[in-house]
């Protein structure tokens, strides 16, 4: 028993199957065979490994943004003047990757009580009497009474009623000022991985008109796109700035279109004299999210030999198919089957053979 | 020598090998060996090409979320009347993919100064005498004054403390009119693809009891998921939207376990008669994150080829298992193996052979 | 016809080829091709099974984060007393997954109006006569006066203009009293899922020194990491904690780096006897990023077989590998060239071959 073993052993380590093989003299199927073998190589060699990398594992980017907007803006709206800062027009102020630079805006101050609502111009809300104004009939909460100065309802609200039916020309305008750009800023041929904007430049590239975005607001993409291959140095692995409009094209404003355009209401709350109030905002702005999208390449054992594996099954790919036409399409085709193919006896039904039996090689 | 590289080169170029084969006429060992292949060929073609569309390389989606919430509700606490609209309720206020809806509140006009502790109704911050309450002992900044009326510490803090210790009902009650509603509403069934949604049906179908939820806040996913196979038309990559309840199921609402529910504390800030004031809100909502997932598959031509290659791999594992059944476990298996095996004699330690050295063919 | 399709039919379900095999008995070659086929299963079983879990399909984790802060910091700034609470130093307030802790600050309470430019210390702004003061010329809206008092140029600006030239010591410390910690304390090695943390030590984790960052600011990435294995019980599948230092080292904070340190301004806005009024923030602060990060294995028969059929065809680079020692580099490569490959005869111009051709096994 021990010698058995020890014998599968020496013949397992000793030994070592390798296949026959008919070499195969016949120039036309072995010139498709051979140029089906070069694709196959080329495609694995040129197209797996070195266009595709996939020698390499890929994984993904995490990545944390932070932004700083800069720049002062002054209006002079009916002779009152007034500067804005960025603590006045970015929401939320902190740099998240996600922010609204107001670029327009109306804004009313409020308290709660009772006013008339606004007539919306088109007759839809407009009332004759206090029996068209019964408490609790439409959204806004009621009092019952018509306001004749306007011939609409008396509601419950923050009143005044924000009057939002015209959106006033861009109140804000960029004027960031050259000086503070204190070491470069981006460009995408000159300065490609400068990662100061100007606000102008990010709409303009996102495929936007600036004066119709900061009337009525819209948003913007900026996606920072990483692309690097960690087998060279990294120092070639650089961001990529792309710029995408989102959406609020600004080309049909209608008010029927709320989805078009960007805005969003936002109260300051104070309390003056024991009464609550507060200065309602209608923001209109640029809306601007930065997105990081990475990915990164290196040498892993793993895809390099999952690719030549496969490529080896491909390359048996392109023998199956010369035999085909070797044994089915070829006229000296049965010549051909003859050597590549040796045929058993049926045994299945007779006696167990005696085992001097021998091979035959011709059927 | 250009003659013998001109002949490896012709040679090379006009034969190639294909392996030498038997034929096993074996009934039994022939129907296995079949099923496997026909196996691994279904699984190839019908799972890995048409179920998982392994011929498709995969990416996801990066996308970016606007919202906007609309509505307005009515309270009447105490007989004093009040709207709130979307600037009172929505936080933070210019849309982002996740946010908050307040749906409670506990309301404290507060500013810096002295005042007693809230007792905690089990008597662990009471105190006797000032001897009980000694400066910096407690985490709060004390004065060392034992206040009579509430028998708890004087502290300098933002006064007067507010209590939350009983969370009122729900002041806010959504009570959005189905006028707001201009184009669709989001069904499953009927409008699966509107994306506009009424926050009761989000937080139903996340499986929350909206009345609780509001009370005690909660927390709700809608993920946008995108699945799309860009081999068909555009038109046919549509999102799906699934809801999920994330946490505070307010079935457990002990002030004991401040994991369940959703609050947070905010403050509106302003001065009056030079003194620096705030309102102090404890916020109860229902806070929303949207989640945009999405995963697009492609044509490609390496997973396609790595997974005919890999299926041609398998193929082979089929021969394999049927060689291991013929060979080993058939009564016939010594004259299979003499037709499938030639054995070379043992050269190792013999001189040079001569060449005219002819194969044998049987051992 | 019938006949031959079930006949051919027949032929297919009742036979199978399997390829002929030369048993090469030579010990060197033998062994060497042992040994790569050995180093191949080992590395198929040990690394892409075992080590990489090659038969799980992987996919990412969708998260959501919610976030609370606690804790109450008293200051005493020149005799005034003064407590913080979560309400007035965290931003924003909701409990997103990135957020900031004021840990400084410098607050200027402004109108807007006209006063004179901050001296910036180095005279570059400094103004001699009114002719210095072009209204227009500068960045900030001029009133072409020049102040005397202040050598500087009168601006339209919210007033007075707020003076960060110097960064005070840190405002605000942290005073998170234990006894708010009601159940565990995140610690690597004791308390490795504990989701409640010490400011100070997510600071110091990520490699920051406290005392700086507080001072001018920093930003730190707390990574939770999820690597989970699906075939074993969902109980293993805990998250882990990473700690990064994101910017703002701290150690150099000169003015000329204004990319070092984090702060952003912020406006507390109201109206006081008719004025509208701001308390502008300038708030130096910690910025937590919270990322989730998860990917999540399963047993899946698509990598499971992609990865045997590719390392089945690794498995016959082996024997080329051997074939080629065995047929190029060994003294006898003539005889085993001779067992291994039978060549056909040169049939291509010959007429077609009568059937009983034999094949001849020697060249």
């Amino acid at each position: 028993m021990k010698n058995i073993i020890k014998s599968s052993f020496s013949d397992f380590f000793f030994e070592y199957e390798t296949p026959r093989q008919v070499i195969v003299k016949n120039k036309r199927v072995a010139v498709v065979c051979r140029i089906i073998q070069l694709g196959v190589l080329a495609y694995i060699v040129g197209w797996v490994f070195m266009y595709e990398k996939g020698y390499q594992t890929v994984d993904t980017a995490l990545g944390s943004v932070f932004t700083k907007m800069k720049g002062l803006s002054y209006t002079n709206i009916s002779g009152v003047e007034r500067m804005w800062d960025v603590a006045d027009y970015v929401f939320p102020e902190q740099g998240d990757s996600s922010f609204v630079v107001m670029t327009n805006y109306i804004s009313t101050i409020q308290t709660q009580g009772k006013c008339p609502e606004l007539p919306d111009g088109k007759n839809k809300n407009n009332c004759d009497s206090d029996a068209d104004c019964d408490e609790g009939k439409y959204k806004r909460h009621m009092t019952g009474k018509c306001v004749n100065s306007t011939s609409t309802c008396e509601i419950y609200s923050w009143c005044p009623v924000e009057d939002d039916r015209q959106i006033p020309e861009s109140n804000l305008v960029e004027s960031v000022n050259q000086s503070y750009i204190s070491r470069c800023l981006y460009n995408p041929t000159d300065d490609p991985l400068c990662p100061i904007f100007r606000l102008g430049d990010i709409v303009e590239r996102s495929g936007f008109n600036f004066s119709e975005i900061a009337r009525v607001g819209g948003a913007v993409g900026i996606l920072i796109n990483w692309d690097c291959n960690l087998d060279l140095s990294i120092k070639y692995c650089k961001p990529n700035y792309e710029f995408y409009g989102l959406y609020g094209t600004g080309k049909d404003d209608k008010e029927e279109k709320p989805s078009l355009g960007y805005n969003f209401r936002y109260g300051k709350y104070f309390v003056e004299n024991k009464v609550e109030k507060r200065i309602l905002m209608k923001v209109f702005g640029i809306r601007i999210d930065i997105i990081v999208h990475g990915r990164a390449g290196k040498f892993d054992i793993i895809p390099t030999l999952t690719a030549i594996g496969s490529g080896v099954g491909i390359f048996g790919v392109a023998t199956v198919i010369c035999d085909l036409l070797l044994l089915y399409l070829l006229p000296k085709r049965d010549y051909y089957k003859n050597m590549k193919f040796k045929n058993t006896e049926i045994l299945e039904e007779k006696p167990d053979l005696p085992p001097t039996q021998k091979e035959k090689d011709q059927p």
